[in-house]
């Protein structure tokens, strides 16, 4: 890469499950509008005529109305090709097919068990997670052989098993977990502010917040507005709409409007330990104990929130690939706009571009110092000239401490199974899971059909 | 008190809960066996002609088969009485009756919620640490005020919420707890060495183990007998009996004899975690979740143990008192008969008649470095002149730190419950704890109803 | 205060030490030019004479040329005056006279200990935290009692044992240290761009580092500059003027420029340890063994940088005194000269008006997990709505550890003797300082001297 | 080896410096009186003839008076074949010779350094450091190889160093340090109480003492006899003596009586920083400040102790070698003297025939939690079957956790210098050493000639 008048030329973006229908698309639009970075995108896929399809799709944002950067894009037939050279690498991947995410999230139905998302936590996020574990250990040793230099920025879940195990893989590696959970909860900080307070115009990233905890359990203990503490404004809000839900000011943004909420499980466990849940309410509910939120679809609806079924996923699949035909024949138009993801933000910040605080998920080094050195947590973190350092966000309030600390460790204990390839390990997680309220047979029961159900992924575990 | 050829004389040791029918004769006949100690036991008790008719039983111990000892027993009226120019300091007190007791057992059977003691953990053990705590809080203020360098050993629970309270409440404390569980574990292992290996004679001190945990949740990491590697002995036992159980071998002791196990909870930890859980069965179900060994008092007798029933305590209560009565009256005469337990060995190594190692519940000081500072766990310690000193345990294993941290966790937000009488607080635990299976407002009902229930002994929180 | 249009409106600060002669003007510079922020500054010192100057000089700002702020100063005869209602306070004390001063510095030139500085460290050091602690413990009590809510930041030496101070009195302020020493280094590597490697125009903050270590004696292990590492440029440009030393690239700041080194302190630590050492050679050689570079005069001159003696202060002040007079009745006009300070920016930052990433001195809450918890250090942080988090440093590197650790358990022990008022404790740190480098015995005589000649501010310790 | 009634036969003890005149004498003396432990002595010596000498010696022990054991002496020509089935090793070799020793203590004086010993801390210390790393890791390395499951007893100096190396190159190493300086403390503390009290009789072992920090600058927090607190009784003590000395009661063993002291070093300490350090004050003297205790031989002599040169070791080792002959020849009778030190009863305890608390130098696993993990530190440990677990000793005391730190810094920059033949990391070490207290260059000048002087020893360096 060069530093010229134009701002970066000559980047490097190598794009790890760049076959996708949805986020890729996303990033072409951010990339576009970036103004000041240049440079090629290398698309690797498993399915190539996918990582073919974006290809086309890419190179048609050059010049279009609101473009202020200029990108080639380019599919590679090898993991290799892409990598070499990298600047950046993203990571964003479908771990196998929706046929064994129905598994994971619908098996467990049959012992009682719903899940409103499964790639995280839950029965379905061990499993999940016990087929990624493998796959990631080889993109991460790809990294380290092409582009050990690179910044990896992982959006794929399970998010915080996938970057630990990076980290394991190849200690050197310069990863982070990219996820926009957060992002919600200020919106909806913003939303208080207009609703109750008449205060217009709050962007979301003008509530300073300090993040703690895990990606999709992560936790606010602060959060300002100029001189405003919005911990005193937020007390008074849940007690307003603890009964009913919040469903106001809702995020209009593509990515995230049919997964809609109503706060009522984030107020709930305001009410309860006093610090403010900084994700969906669908991921929060999936790592509290299973007879809080998820103890059956009604009682989840009851809390103001669906469940997912895959069965919308693939049929929202299908969508997403017609309008893939659609955007390369030209049918539809590719066009410019904003996704309020921090992606490329970041990298114009590791570029020295400017300087950023956002939340990231990265391996603890005392940013939380009570809980366990290197395991992966989310925090604020600065990003500036080709470095990445955490912000201290103190100790976690012992009121959430073991709420955490149960899913740290799941998390470990699963990085650690997946590495060894220890399924005995993977059902000591998975048995102890907070949503597994079945009795101990059942659960050795479930866990023998979930493997046995997505097997085809999991043959590293039977050599 | 005074070194003299007979050891020492002139000891003063305080009794709080002295009107015991049960431990306290078994201290006396450990006291009266000990050869090298002379003094006197102050019994306090609230209920003073208990106390009185202890004060009668004691003093008979003078000068009987095996006496090598002088002990004058004397009740008094008052706290302060009994702790002035106290030497040791003897905690053993039922916090109110058996009938508060059958509340917090028997309670949340109603909600599908099945405990096995109920002093410790899940929903009993936190109603009871709620009224235990003000109890604490006076005696420990007590101590402070009349004899703040005796040593205070504390064999009531819950255990751990108890010496945490009087570290709480002052901090200059000489507090540890004592437990017999450990010592069943060691002789399970003993048993293992006769039953398998033709060992014979092994006493529960020669099986060297390393202890970590928190009481009654303890681990062992490590055991030994000779240079015997225990953990690979205790690998080919648990395969053979983890079906079927292991009963032989049993503990004759009177304390233990009516709460057998056949350990198959045991095993089945072992097989799970890798590592020896050190507590009765019976204990140890309470601390794993609710579906795993305590679904039901079915699932319960088949991994080979039952559930204490309190109308069992009540039936063996009247059994004490009248046996209580002939003691007092010379109809049953007294005698010296070993009990097991620690306490008097503690004392004398304490003195710096010979130093002793041996399991024991203090604030942690790093003897386990990956729990957190200062709350309330169990290891080995080194007792001798004067000073007790935690033996470094080592990190909690990490596969078995998740289950431990939820404890200590939990305990810790009791604690804080208790001391600042905080209801919301202490349901933040309650309704977290692995035992409370039912929906959020079926836990919410049903601790509004155990508070209700024992209100007489909550005063202090609806002030 | 209020957010307007204009920025915000209404701010109080309170200025401790607000008859300063220099650090006050430039202040009024920064303020003046700050665009959106506007209200009063309440000038507090015990030289009323010195803060009504001060409050004639600063009412001359309003209007002038690049004035874009409004503001009225304030002299105040009592220190609560000055804090009630303050937003922010700022402390810039001198403690005591430079007659005291002169006793610090050049006292222990007759045991053969020659100081650079001598208001951090060494004897001086000591002597001077002494006779500060119990005034600082003044101030910190009245911003208790008058605005507990309001930011403090602190330009006085020695600057962590007064942070340190502030929050042992007052442990929930809201305190910061502020130093510029760390922005000489960066642009010492700003000077290395342009002479050595022709990049020109490269200014102070566009050099990202990572700080770590105690005021004055900070370290950077990692410095970028876009995506340079400067390390290895470092290197290079060490090997060449480490036997010179580098005089190019001077900072032209008025604050400044009577202090200059030629950097071979710098160079040789960078040579021995591989980290680059970030403030003046003056106070870095005063961190170090007394032997290595402040032997003697001759030493220090031969690594070229002198000591600072008192006599030139006293000179200097003279001249401040008198160009205060020129100032107060106008035969010199005011004007607006950027200092290079970060106060203001902080401020700004604090208000929610930008983020800002700078070094900072605060108690370790994390950020360096390998030194003691609480103890001031000096890493970056994160200046956002209200709220200030330290950025994680990480470990501090081996080699260097045991230097720093000197230093922190030094201030540690200082601290306590200052706040406990106990004179053995403050030469227990005093014999042991690295410039201390007389006999034992010398060392008491010394220390007596010192302490007899400051008596007059120092009765504290004699009560 | 067996569990027999005569308690265990069969054992293997390999001696890594077997053809020592004077400890091999006293390990024969102890292991012959030991009773219950029998079994095999091999010998391995570089010196293969003074190995024989030895096994001639050896085997005279059995059936004399006062044996009770019976053991084997071989001598062996390879280490392997002392290794190979080792069930103990013990580890006390002389690295390199008197001449280079004469150059570690002697060469620094031209320099103005005075060292009392020089095998540990100091110029001499850190040199011999460099030469015993690369033998230590032969050795280390042969263990793991020859006997991975033998206990590694290491009497050798630099002792911390040397197990350090033991643990970075063979983490799964069961070795430690064994040293008796802290016997000594003891016997001064009954010493105090026979003089001062007239409390006669009382055994070493009998005081009990809390023991922290790294070898020979080891220091007590807690000494008690019975219920009588010494810390109260040493404040008097050292009230009377501080300025005289103390030098009644001393100590009689053969090993020590050529090095005495007067205790004056350790008033001074004591009055100091309140803690009782517990080596002899030789060893004390080198860990502080070259300027308080060793400025020259006269102030050494002035508080109470000499400098031992190395010709009185070339002329003691003139008297052994001439023993050594004696004894092998039958003109001197071998005979049975107790040492007074722990390592048979450590093997013993090791063995699981009785339980033994005593100081050790280990890796720190928390047991003094405010020094470095994994660095090498003298506390109490519980020695039992197969086991050996650290006392935890708690935070080292703020006042003295600075002299501490330095060393142990000092100490982990060495060992990683020798592991990685990095002299200029030595030489930071060195020159930051407290005992260098002359200028930079010629603490450069000086470790270079020290180099030189024993360059045969130092190959590995310069490869």
């Amino acid at each position: 890469m060069k530093y010229t008048a134009r701002g970066v030329e000559g980047l490097k973006i190598a794009y790890i499950g760049g076959g996708s229908r949805g986020w890729a698309w996303g990033l072409m639009s951010d990339l576009a509008s970036a103004g000041d970075m240049h440079g090629e995108v290398a698309l690797y896929d498993i399915d190539f005529e996918a990582a073919k399809n974006n290809e086309i799709i890419g190179n048609k944002f050059n010049g279009i109305e609101g473009a202020t950067s200029e990108w080639t894009y380019r599919a590679t037939e090898t993991i290799g090709e892409a990598l070499t050279g990298a600047d950046f690498v993203v990571v964003s991947i479908l771990p196998a097919t929706f046929d064994e995410m129905e598994s994971d999230v619908h098996t467990p139905e049959k012992y009682g068990i719903y899940q409103t998302v499964g790639d995280t936590t839950g029965p379905g996020g061990v499993i999940r997670a016990l087929r990624t574990i493998p796959m990631i250990e080889h993109i991460a040793k790809s990294i380290e052989k092409y582009c050990p230099n690179a910044w990896v920025i992982n959006y794929t879940n399970p998010m915080t098993v996938i970057v630990r195990t990076m980290y394991r893989v190849f200690p050197g590696i310069k990863a982070f977990g990219c996820c926009h959970e957060v992002f919600g909860t200020q919106k909806l900080l913003a939303a208080m502010l207009k609703e109750e307070y008449g205060i217009e115009g709050v962007k979301r990233d003008e509530i300073k917040v300090n993040v703690t905890g895990v990606n999709h359990f992560t936790w606010l203990t602060s959060a300002k507005y100029h001189d405003m503490d919005l911990f005193k404004l937020y007390r008074e809000f849940v007690d307003k709409y603890a009964e009913t839900g919040f469903t106001k000011g809702k995020d209009e943004n593509w990515m995230n409007n049919v997964f809609e909420c109503s706060h009522r499980v984030k107020f709930d466990l305001f009410n309860r330990y006093g610090y403010i849940a900084a994700a969906g309410d669908r991921h929060l509910a999936e790592f509290c104990e299973g007879k809080w939120y998820l103890e059956n679809p009604e009682a989840a609806r009851a809390m103001g929130f669906g469940l997912t079924p895959v069965s919308w996923r693939k049929e929202n699949l299908k969508e997403r690939l017609a309008k893939s035909e659609k955007l390369r024949s030209g049918e539809l138009p590719v066009e410019i706009k904003e996704t309020g993801e921090d992606g490329v933000k970041q990298m114009r910040a590791l570029l020295g571009l400017s300087d950023l605080v956002t939340n990231v998920n990265i391996p603890n080094k005392g940013q939380i110092p009570n809980l366990p050195m290197d395991a992966v947590v989310e925090t604020n973190a600065v990003f500036r000239d080709d470095s990445l350092n955490p912000v201290s966000a103190g100790d976690v309030p012992a009121e959430i401490r073991a709420l955490i600390m149960r899913a740290v460790s799941a998390q470990e204990m699963v990085v650690e199974a997946g590495l060894t390839r220890n399924l005995e390990l993977a059902f000591a997680a998975f048995c102890n899971d907070p949503l597994v309220t079945c009795s101990l047979s059942d659960a050795r029961e479930l866990f023998n059909q979930m493997v046995e159900n997505t097997k085809a992924y999991l043959t590293e575990y039977f050599k």
